[in-house]
């Protein structure tokens, strides 16, 4: 399928406009004009270009792309990241916060849908809209044995503050990436229990004084999902192969 | 002493007009006029407030404060944080930045010196200024055996991403707490090692992509100097009582 | 009533989230869990607090609050109030411009409406909207009569500036408080007197190079009746006993 | 003298530059090239440009100019001022916080020296710089004296605040004008009384909780000082007639 | 008719609220209270305003006003620009973005028309809304056919630089005055052809580097249309006189 | 010579730290490590890029860059001038603003020289500093014989607007590139000439009105002096061949 149908589609699908983002959400690096095998993975370093173009992909979708709001001299790494997909003609799509809120394959909504949350809401603000995901869990289930399945969800062990007043899950706030500074948000709508990825020493106390429990997951692990789902979505709709660059971070 | 000469000699000493710092450095909490015996805390949490209350200071310092910028409503957690103090009569000072950058008592200055490094430099890019230092060690050492001083300096385990050209450790910057962020300043200045706090997901690339290696020692495990030598600075000027609170989040 | 449920239903009906106000409209002290008894204000000073606290009340509610966008150290006057709601476990609620604005029991509509004001529209810009209300009397009256039906209103004495190029009124805006600064906005839309409540020494030549009427009723006695209204809406809505605290400022 | 060397002298002796004022210090309208003749009042409205213009005057110097940060249309009120001064080729210079702030000529400094304050330092923040005068009275005076001697300097009756600890008068803070606000300073420095203009309703209890008398003596009142002693000074070195127009606001 | 009538319906006609325009559209500079002739030019440049109040026009309307966001003081050429209107009692009517935008009587709704520009959609981003038109020839044209039909239409000789895939013009972008920014836009809508005012050395590599053909037919000539458009429009609704001034800056 | 030492050595020369510049001056694309032979052009087109790389040159030198102050995707144009210079190992050092005010090799301290200005100052203000030259020429010139001095010194034809009081040249202000929109400062410098770059419709008027002639000698052709004078001085230094690549845009 050629590049400029396909960024056409992803702008679209993702709704890329509605997002005051200033990761630059779209086609970042413009590598060779047909698509015929796609690679997904959380971050763009030079290990995951790398290793996209040693795959023979033509176009490679991560979460987390190059720039963040300002502009880059081509110098250091930042360079060796260009010059690699550049090399390989390789195209990078990056999709950040779309990919976060995406009502079906967003990392929010696909680890909602692995959890089984019932009447959920939207939950988690930034930038003036809310890119996360609350809802309720279909019984109760304590604090540790929940953690248990999160940790089955994304194969790494999980750390737990049980802030919250009871050792038990029932209404869960869902947040993906680096989300600790929304225990008061949780509270403030009667959630007993916080999922996200990324703990942070400024946001430690809220956990025990907001009365949250709370499970971090890994920025990483909890990311992993929507790039997948996106590549699954693109293969039912245009039929392409693809495979995900597996580049764990451990944070 | 009175509180209001100490707070006096603290702003003058700490150098609090310097600083572009949000946190509102200085006296947050007004208790009672007269301090004889003074308690140390890395964050002014409600567990912190209550401990310094029960122990019998007037005057409890801390790294962390209680406003980052905006006004805050007197409900849920920061109500009880100030209702604690109030009620105990307790004083709340608080030094943020000052403290990080401090020449003498600054958490940097600390362990620069616990370290011994040599021929030190400013370091660490915030807001216009640099508030942590770059050094060398008086002798080459492996990244491992420095990982292990460090560990001793602290009492924690350290996270340590060797992403540097060699295991070694010759020329190293120093910032305490999250400074994750200036893995791109210690590459340009040609260091080959930083030692820092807090780990951050966005920046786990920049140790092997820049070739820096990076040692995470703990956000709250380096930020424990700064207070403790503040406190004995008091000490050794007004005579006054002092202890640390030790409240580790291992973040 | 429980205090959730009276917050709740008063950011609810006052629209708090539409104003774009650095007043931090809403629960600005938390108190008891219940409210039985409220008391009403213009001013949150350390005397209305102190005699609200003292009267019984568990809830006091004030058009003017405690902060105006700044985050405040506890100290000064400002711990002297905060403290002394804490130990009385006293509720404030503070509604500033959604008390002005409020189409029934805001400041403007209450005057327009003892004034028996006709044909009413918006009038008096304020961050983008408008919050005071203009209209017509029922029958064109003097400047000096129609001063003194302020006053019997207000129970205090007006300032008259008759800039206007007939010293009648027939065409009048309210604009409670401050709101010298729209005297050029009366002339643009037509009206021939504005009555609000503070004079400007920057606008005074406003009132007779635009050619419009100005009485100045006075900031404190043009707010009192936004609180009343409020505080009478409670009683219907709750059964819930209250008290207007008299504290005028003589401006 | 003419015009050009006249408005450089002025620029030059007031130190416009060293300002961050909106008020467009300066030449703010052009007449005619040679001045002989110059009037001085506090404020630009239309009533003074006319009288400066029947009085024979060149040069009309006010403290408040025509603009404050925006541009107007030459419309209404703004364009009948601009007429009336183009139509009479007057000049129009204007100073304001040059002149509350200047050492010699300034209405702080005019005023601290007819109340022969001692020991004077900077007092009044402004934008970033202090544009007020702190000082000693050489003896202590009762607040009612004190009160007495401002309305003999003045001519005009003062509203009285007596929210300090005591009764009487030692150190005292000026600011002309619009000063309430700095309420709070005073207390800081540990000034018993302040001396300002005009009164606000929402600095009414700073007075009181603050503990500081403030004696309010007319926004008008004290800033007919700093632009008699300017013309004053113009007489001494280009030997220009000058008179003082006289337009009081009771405000 | 009645200026107040005229600038009533020239502000609702215009759609004046809807732009974040600096230039303070509307009625600039107040005469005399009817209108029996009008005036319209491009720029308000002195000689305009001169030529208007000499051809016995009451209102002056023009594209460029005085004001372009910041206060100006009455001095230099402003100071002559608004004398030699006050003098001659001529209004004078701004519209810049709005009678740019402007769907009938805009300048690029006129040009579009001129061009018989078929399909047409918005085109040329200015802060957050689009100004300009784009849409198809009813056949393709070569570029030196395409540029004739401009001179024509213009009077003056067009800069055509020919950085296209091909020389010739089939969809066309149309964006009056200042437009060369908007190359890349172009290209992104697939657009072969921009037609703008203004060239700017900045711009010069993008027409070569982006393929996109660009004719500069001058900022002056490309923004006639609009005031004489809108003149025509007020002699259908109030049967006035008008006459174009014609000064021609050759940029 | 080392491409880092070179690097250092331009940084410091040309005092990048000193200019708040958008354009990222320094190091824009990193290249190979060793520097025999620069290029210089004015622009960082393709086709310089392409040009340089062809000539053999390891350093590209330009005054208008890549970036001017957001993030920019690797696609389009962009994407082919990075391509192309990173296919090439070619470095790209960039410097604006720092070479329009360099006192040396400055574009305008060049064009001074060359001109024979005596008695100079800096003029032309941006962001806060000057970056031209003002100063007087040894004798009085008529204005067609002084643009005749110019076009030989360019060797392109002027564009002349005779605005000043009379057709001669004196006192004389300098500003390379866009310097239209300081007609205002020349005249209140009591400069009778300004010679800059590019025409602006929106200043066409000011000389004019504000009475100063105006040599527009093209964008393009004033600001060749700075790159070729920076390259001589890196050949003195250290012993480069270099050429100039002459891309004129005629604007």
């Amino acid at each position: 399928v050629s590049r400029d149908t396909l960024v056409r589609w992803l702008n679209e699908y993702l709704n890329v406009g509605a997002f005051k983002d200033p990761s630059l959400n779209g086609l970042q690096i413009e590598g060779t004009g047909t698509v015929r095998r796609v690679a997904v993975a959380v971050d763009s370093s030079l290990k995951t270009i790398q290793h996209a173009a040693d795959s023979g992909a033509d176009l490679l979708i991560t979460h987390h792309g190059l720039f963040w709001g300002d502009p880059l001299a081509l110098s250091g790494p930042h360079r060796e990241r260009v010059r690699a997909a550049l090399m390989a003609d390789l195209n990078l799509y990056v999709s950040h916060i779309p990919l976060d809120a995406h009502p079906v394959v967003g990392n929010n909504a696909m680890i909602a849908q692995a959890l089984t949350l019932q009447n959920t809401e939207p939950f988690g603000e930034w930038a003036g809209g809310k890119i996360g995901i609350a809802g309720e869990l279909p019984f109760e289930q304590s604090l540790q044995d929940f953690a248990d399945r999160v940790q089955k969800l994304t194969g790494e062990i999980c750390l737990v503050h049980g802030g919250g007043r009871s050792p038990t899950v029932r209404r869960l706030g869902v947040l993906s990436g680096s989300g600790a500074g929304s225990i008061a948000e949780a509270a403030a709508m009667g959630l007993d229990t916080l999922l996200t990825g990324e703990p942070e020493h400024k946001h430690f106390h809220d956990a025990f004084e907001y009365g949250v429990n709370v499970i971090y997951a890994g920025h990483y692990e909890t990311e992993v999902f929507g790039v997948r789902a996106l590549a699954a979505r693109l293969e039912d709709e245009f039929g392409l192969a693809w495979q995900f660059l597996h580049h764990p971070t451990g944070l």
